[in-house]
């Protein structure tokens, strides 16, 4: 799991004074690419990606600028060809949103599925 | 259903040369306030407000700059205190999004959940 | 000349209420883009882009969600290596923004400034 | 003068490689709050507000996602009714934004500008 702490922004408020839902979306990206992109051991195959298929996201509570918000993300599950992602957002310890985001591993030649092995299938399951 | 059409901009894409996946976000908004917020014969309650529960997105296909982008937006479900809204995302005829939003039906005062009746609900179940 | 009109989204205002600052950027570039990347008839050379240099907004008056925007953008010179472009965006008649962008014409071989000539020059000086 | 850091978005990418450029125009507003609102010595009088009047930005050099940001954000000059904020943004030493915001202190009452007076003058002249 990896836990990333960050400000809201002003700009992901809305009219109705709290956080914006599509700033969620981009924070929940943010954790899978901290996961899938920025990790020097996640290595992918050549001519390979995850790319994303689906996204499901639950708002449990409202979130709100000038406190501190708190993600982890990881890895829920290691399918044959996919990869499910699980995102918590939270400020001050209350949940704000459970997510789940399905990424597909794709040949990016043939743009097709692949299946996930080896190496990367063994650190995927440990994250 | 409400249809709407628009241009994708520019700051919308990323560095993978297609349409982000935050972007569908905000355009899945779009279609749920011209739905809820911006027709004159789509009345509230005083006091009452739908808020935002679950939003599920399923990427069909990639999305780019310089294509006009066509969102479908319409009132699949109205249940006792919410109601479900689909969002279809085409360009050029093909469809990019599907998704699904699910908003609870609020009374702003207890902020709790309140049932969708009457004229409200005759209008929701014909959109 | 382009004149364009759009509805601001729920997710471009802020707690304030109003539309947020950062979103007049995007809207800005909108018109950037329209004017040099979506007319059919305005071409660059090859291995050539304007890229921005400098962006000088002035806030004029506050714009609010649910009131069509529209946009003006004209080329307002053309020197020697770069132009000046002018965005106005109003609601309701009332002008909300007045800017300014400097691009400079580039060789993306060579990333050095090149110089706007021939066909090209004519056509942005008519704009 | 306030340092802050983090890592930049994905979505905050565009098709031509890099950051976008209203990706810059957030990251200048959230230098500018870290200032103005999240210091608990900064205390506006009742009934007031620093609004936006300008902003210039200077784009030197492209950012690039993978590499963390680090932005430095300074008042520059305390003139009687507004404030000049200087923004520098880098990633690995380099410049990549120098930005200029004019804001004016204002009375949410009146709507008119007011002056930058006693103690809050002081401590804006020290930031």
């Amino acid at each position: 799991m990896i836990t990333e702490t960050f400000k809201p922004r002003f700009c992901e408020t809305d009219a109705l004074g709290h956080i914006n839902n599509v700033s969620y979306s981009a924070w929940i990206e943010q954790g899978r690419t901290s996961l899938l992109m920025e990790r020097p051991d996640v290595e992918l195959e050549a001519n390979s990606n995850f790319v994303l298929a689906k996204l499901e996201v639950n708002y449990l509570a409202e979130g709100f600028f000038g406190c501190i918000v708190e993600t982890q993300t990881c890895v829920s599950k290691v399918g044959t060809t996919s990869i499910h992602i699980n995102s918590k957002i939270y400020q001050n310890g209350k949940q704000l949103i459970d997510a789940s985001s399905i990424l597909v591993y794709i040949d990016l030649i043939s743009k097709s599925p692949k299946p996930v092995t080896g190496e990367l299938r063994k650190l995927l399951e440990a994250i």
